[in-house]
């Protein structure tokens, strides 16, 4: 894993990825006493940054192998992410959804061209077969969700663009707040940082309660979360650092941050009101960091990732009601 | 009126104002069954493309006459508009405002750094008073929100980035469906449009009821409304098109297309799910015509221009409840 992996991945995605704004909002600066500059990525395709790591995973395939497909397990971001980004390339694409997935996550998963597999059915296959049935008999191509190479390149080249649009800021020194879940984001965006942008550093932003990456950074060794549901922020949810993200991280990452969940639905509102975006509550826990603990962040200013903004009504409606209080 | 004073507002702008993204979404273009690009000037700052014309019109004032600062009439995205630019320049602002504003908006144009002055309240000045008042005593100059030439060329600025990205989507014709109150944006965007993607064409968006510009274009001479409240879109609400806008607008927009409240508020909505922005209902008038009115358009491609985002939260919910029917 190396920055001319992300380079490569950049060079697949120019014409294809949306180079998302880096915004910011001079009344929320106001209000934080420092600037902040917030990158965009719920303006993705898909609605998440998850696009980047599928297209680049997608387009390094060699022709034969992607046009037998690919395969994701997700009923979240990677899904729609892998989706289109096979659809992009007219390769075929399964996507492995548990039976209880939201009905419109899986219209959503459909309507970019995948054929979606429901498991745990009753009397249905489990993941695992239903994964190893359709490489044993469709030659099909497993696309992880973070602990895969490509995957890290692709959203890798966040980092790069961030490198770039903070210059354009003036800014070339402070933390760089990245939503994480396994760490392929924010593993990414260090290694991008660290040629392009030295003075600028990613430090991983969670939940409080499933700060798995930050216990992890904090002891030197895997760390794992008690428990894998209970949050709103289910898109950042997992159960460990992965076994390739969780050592960049720690060569290249600062301390990591936990917010809990009212500051994120507050991060959401104020995203709404200043910034105009629209944030999924694991996608903005970046923002509510930096917007609520910025005695633990250093320098003038600070850059957060808006990771995504695929959020139901009713959430996003709990968020809003936050600026009653 | 011309396009080389675009250009040269685009230069004055550089750097100062936020080249806004092209957006799109596959699963709107499958709905919509033509492709569908997103101006998302509400991702501007302040707000709005209002920004821009402020900006423009402040930074086209020689230094001593703007040392003596700026006026604007609005309670609206003109008045935050202004107030930033004129904040950005050192300059003084005066804001003057109905007394009967919301407070939120008087808080915001304050934040920025304006002086606000309210007119109408009992025994007070009336808004003409204020103005003669302010520019007879401090020598303030008036910025006018759409009648003004270099109010027209900094929202013009708009169509030089619309022709750039269009061409970068691959579209370089169709029509281009722009919000419309007094036509500042609306004449800017087609003046830019002719010189650099002739292949497009602007075209007027208005609510029902209010298409003052549509049937201004259509009868070749300028008409009024004939009631200026009543509308949810109120950024847009205008007497009647501009001596300056309107010969610009006849000679180079296609039919103007006036679009109901319910067809804003389901835009608003749609921009929500799919595209991850907050646009206010006065900003989606020209989403609205483009999602509601296809068999109005031409072409295989059609962009619209979504003009602002600064919408209260309980007009907001409004829009969402749409998504249930």
């Amino acid at each position: 894993m190396n920055i001319d992996m992300i380079r490569a991945a950049d060079a697949r995605l120019a014409g294809q990825k949306r180079i998302t704004p880096l915004l910011n909002a001079p009344l929320l600066d106001q209000r934080l006493g420092r600037k902040l500059l917030v990158k965009a990525e719920c303006l993705q395709l898909t609605g998440s940054f998850k696009f980047r790591g599928g297209f680049s995973a997608v387009s390094a395939l060699d022709a034969a192998t992607r046009e037998r497909g690919v395969i994701a397990f997700s009923s979240g971001n990677h899904a729609q992410g892998v989706a289109l980004a096979a659809a992009m390339h007219g390769a075929p694409a399964v996507i492995v959804m548990p039976s209880d997935a939201p009905q419109m996550k899986i219209d959503n998963t459909r309507a970019y061209g995948a054929e979606v597999v429901l498991y745990d059915r009753p009397g249905g296959e489990s993941r695992e077969d239903v994964g190893n049935r359709l490489t044993a008999e469709r030659g099909m191509t497993l696309i992880k969700p973070y602990d895969e190479p490509q995957v890290i390149a692709g959203q890798g080249t966040v980092g790069l663009e961030i490198a770039v649009q903070a210059a354009e800021h003036g800014v070339d020194e402070g933390d760089v707040l990245v939503c994480c879940g396994g760490g392929g984001l924010t593993s990414g965006i260090a290694l991008a940082l660290a040629a392009d942008a030295p003075g600028l550093r990613a430090r991983p932003c969670e939940p409080e309660g499933f700060d798995d990456v930050a216990r992890s950074l904090e002891t030197g060794t895997i760390q794992t979360n008690d428990r894998l549901s209970g949050s709103i922020c289910d898109a950042i949810i997992t159960p460990a650092p992965g076994d390739l993200t969780f050592p960049i991280m720690a060569a290249l990452c600062g301390p990591g941050l936990a917010v809990s969940e009212d500051q994120v639905l507050r991060a959401m509102a104020l995203a709404w009101q200043h910034l105009k975006i629209v944030v999924e509550p694991g996608g903005a826990a970046a923002l509510a960091a930096a917007m609520f603990h910025g005695d633990a962040i250093q320098g003038e200013a600070v850059i957060a990732v808006a990771t995504g903004g695929n959020v139901d009504r009713a959430m996003f409606s709990r968020a809003l009601a936050t600026l009653d209080s």
